[in-house]
């Protein structure tokens, strides 16, 4: 008769799984609660009768006894292990289902002190489950409720095979994987560890993908499970998100998301393809629209605003692939809702949620973790040039600053109103970018004001001069300073330096 | 009298912090290998007087046992528990020291039987980890050789407080979340397990960067644990790398691996500002240097062969961050160690190292994870156009879709002879992608070809017209190929459709 030893924090499904189980010829052994409940369903001893020793510690201690992990991990065909077993008169466990105490579950409640969630660290669970999976050779481990059905059919059918059980093993080792490395982000954030000797991250599968950046490439989206204080969004309509959307939503929002007065991003491969402030989201979106229609076909944009009727109405007279915001005036939706393709998402809390504190990307052999970069102007901005800007223009030189702090390295806006009219981006040349930011915005130089990622030499200004810019911020820090200083001030160009800088790459 | 539990694989350092921890007044318990090692210099107690439980199944089950795990778990401050514990005869464990099997150490070595590896799961050692530090209100658990002194140092001082206790569990944590995490990859890698339910990724810190992509934020360089076919490289010379430096090395080596033919590219900002490709390495270089001397002022150069003195020479005439070959001549790096501040990377295997199968990229809420892109052109690719390629632009086209591969999307190649001439990049519209390739390439359009990572529209044809560009290679893809194809037959352009596309954002 071969044994199953059940113990499980999620009791669903768990009775009529053990019918079966018993159905099969299984001995059952179970503990605690699982017990309770199954003792009045079916024929089940408790672990307590094999290990002759009592559940102690409210719990705390159960399953951790060498009958039990013995009867899990010796190994079938050895003589050794098997005279050892019998000489000590310890049953065969061939099946161990389990689940953990619900210490994410636990994490996401409000107001939860310190000693429930640690309460809710399993110790037996996680023991059981990987002495289970370690011995796959002889024992299959069950650890989700959504495989009952197949293990069963898998036991009646012969099937319960070596393959099968390996996956199940590697399936069990995800699973407390993902419980440690949770545990482990807990703590680190509790304590505000800064660089850990050991870093892991869990992911939890969101969605697979049709394919990733690429056609020929698979993917998949996996949402971390640890988030402090995460994004609510939801889909409203349309397609679903391909790999690209989420990249360039990503995007969307953190660009959106630097702005507290009414603004809107609109973005074409992961760069912005227009930003627009204004005293209303209409004002904005408008601004945001007029900097590039063409590139802007085919494009996302963001909001922080509810989307309006007029914003609606522009919105379906072109294609575009996603509009992002924090809800939608009923009839703005109805229009959108015309449209087929079009992903609408809706992202209440999409002000007050935070982007994660940390951010990684891949290089050669590992990850780079970085503090996000939440900076904004600080104190140390100074208008190096005699000439001081005026009022507007110091207005429109912040917005820029903010605007090219979006843009990819090397990059350059061109600004006027609370609008960018030429945005220059992605460049390996300083001046090049200058130049695009210049040449995107043609014929509105009038009034206009430029913003630089990177620090300015003098052929920046000659630039600025032949295009008739009166005012520049950009973040200083270079050995010609002084040079650049003093050619705006022979042109009469307001020029600030932030002394911070905004890479990104 | 305090009682530790000392059960580690790794021994450095055990029986010297053991002889400290008897000075204490601390009672010692052991196991195994540990107690054989320890019981000629100090006094020490097997765990089994305490369980009156043998040592089985060769080690697999020794200290599951509930003495031990009650030990370390009841609550000190809590009446029920101290009954049941008194009641039992069950000792106080208020210390464990813990290191696990070597499943990393057993990873990495050559030919390891899945058996060997299998085995190397510890279960015993991180059930007790656990239990300790889920108990740090009352338990302190060691599980870094590293951490001895300064435990032995807080005991005689009396500054084993909670707080340090606490960070000590969370150090606990992070250890059995990056062990479980790597045979969770193990296992995952194995059975070639895709889109698993939760996907746990671990990493050791690597090194503590000086600041992140900017110089307010702070950053750290974590290796991954798990990787089949590492990249081996080192530092022969110069500053440490900054993050940005990790950033453009990852990017400019991905590129470079392309090639099997000798071939250079210098990059910067991430993006590559000139690639060329030679029958030796040194016209390959020039080809490459050629492209934007300008840009790459600052930048950064990979190459696929060993660094000539010839080389070496142009690389010392100005000022760059990085160079990254599989070797160097001596009289090279001698040459380039006069540059005190060039970092000098050797990577032995850059040939023959694997990038990373599946990629990593963080998004809102989470990461998508894909396939590396590791397509190259494949047997659709097709002569649409009257006129055909001549050999010598065929050869250009077919190393212009690489190089374009390389760049930001919307991107574009001019090409000739093996060399970029231009490149536009990170455009968020197509035209002017081409028509920066082609303005950065301005006067050298004679015999040069076109490469687009986007499909052409009619006005990328006309651009090509304009500019007296025979021949170019896209996509295709778009309803409007008709009418591209139409358009550049018109005009005697030899257009290639690859009907593989590569966006890289």
């Amino acid at each position: 008769m071969k044994t199953a030893l059940i113990s499980v924090f999620d009791k669903n499904g768990i009775v009529e799984f053990c019918k079966g189980l018993k159905d099969l010829g299984f001995q059952l052994i179970s503990t605690g609660g699982t017990y309770q409940l199954m003792k009045k369903e079916v024929e089940v001893k408790e672990v307590s009768e094999l290990t002759d020793f009592p559940e102690i510690l409210d719990g705390r201690v159960k399953t951790l006894h060498p009958r039990i992990h013995a009867g899990i991990l010796f190994r079938r065909e050895d003589a050794k292990h098997q005279k050892t077993v019998e000489e000590l008169g310890i049953d065969s466990i061939d099946l161990v289902v389990n689940n953990l105490y619900p210490f994410e579950k636990v994490l996401r409640k409000e107001g939860v002190s310190e000693e429930e969630q640690v309460e809710n660290i399993d110790i037996g669970g996680p023991s059981m489950i990987r002495a289970a999976a370690k011995n796959f050779r002889d024992v299959l481990v069950v650890t989700d409720a959504g495989d009952y059905e197949e293990v069963l059919l898998r036991l009646r059918e012969g099937r319960n095979d070596l393959s099968y059980r390996e996956s199940m093993a590697a399936k069990a080792f995800r699973y407390t994987a993902y419980y440690d490395a949770l545990i482990s982000e807990y703590f680190n954030n509790r304590l505000s560890v800064s660089d850990p000797e050991y870093l892991s991250l869990s992911y939890r599968l969101g969605t697979s993908l049709r394919y990733g950046e690429n056609p020929h490439q698979n993917a998949a989206f996996y949402e971390k499970v640890y988030e402090e204080n995460p994004a609510e969004w939801k889909q409203l309509h349309g397609k679903e998100l391909s790999y690209n959307n989420y990249t360039d939503m990503y995007n969307a929002v953190r660009f959106v998301k630097e702005f507290s007065e009414p603004a809107v991003v609109g973005t074409k491969h992961n760069n912005p393809a227009g930003i627009g402030i204004g005293e209303n989201i209409d004002e904005a979106f408008d601004k945001a629209y007029a900097c590039d229609e063409t590139s802007l076909f085919g494009g996302i944009f963001a909001l922080n605003r509810p989307v309006t009727k007029h914003i609606a109405e522009v919105l379906h007279s072109f294609f575009m692939e996603i509009v992002i915001a924090p809800a939608y005036e009923e009839e703005a939706l109805s229009i959108l809702e015309e449209k087929k393709n079009l992903r609408v998402i809706v992202m209440p809390n999409l002000a007050s949620f935070t982007l994660p504190k940390k951010t990684v990307k891949e290089v050669l052999g590992g990850i780079l973790v970085q503090d996000y970069d939440d900076a904004d102007l600080t104190e140390e901005m100074e208008v190096v040039s005699a000439r001081k800007p005026t009022e507007e223009e110091m207005r429109d030189l912040c917005f820029g600053f903010k605007a090219v702090k979006m843009v990819a390295s090397n990059g350059a806006v061109l600004v006027k109103d609370g609008a960018t009219l030429g945005i220059g981006q992605g460049q390996v040349r300083r001046t090049w970018a200058v130049e695009d930011a210049l040449s995107h915005g043609e014929g509105k130089h009038s009034g206009a004001v430029l913003a630089s990622d990177g620090f300015f030499f003098a052929d920046t200004v000659e630039l600025l001069q032949k295009h008739g810019i009166r005012a520049a911020i950009q973040p200083g820090g270079s050995v010609k300073d002084p040079e650049v200083i003093e050619l705006c001030n022979q042109y009469g160009i307001a020029l600030v330096m932030t002394h911070i800088r905004h890479f990104r790459h």
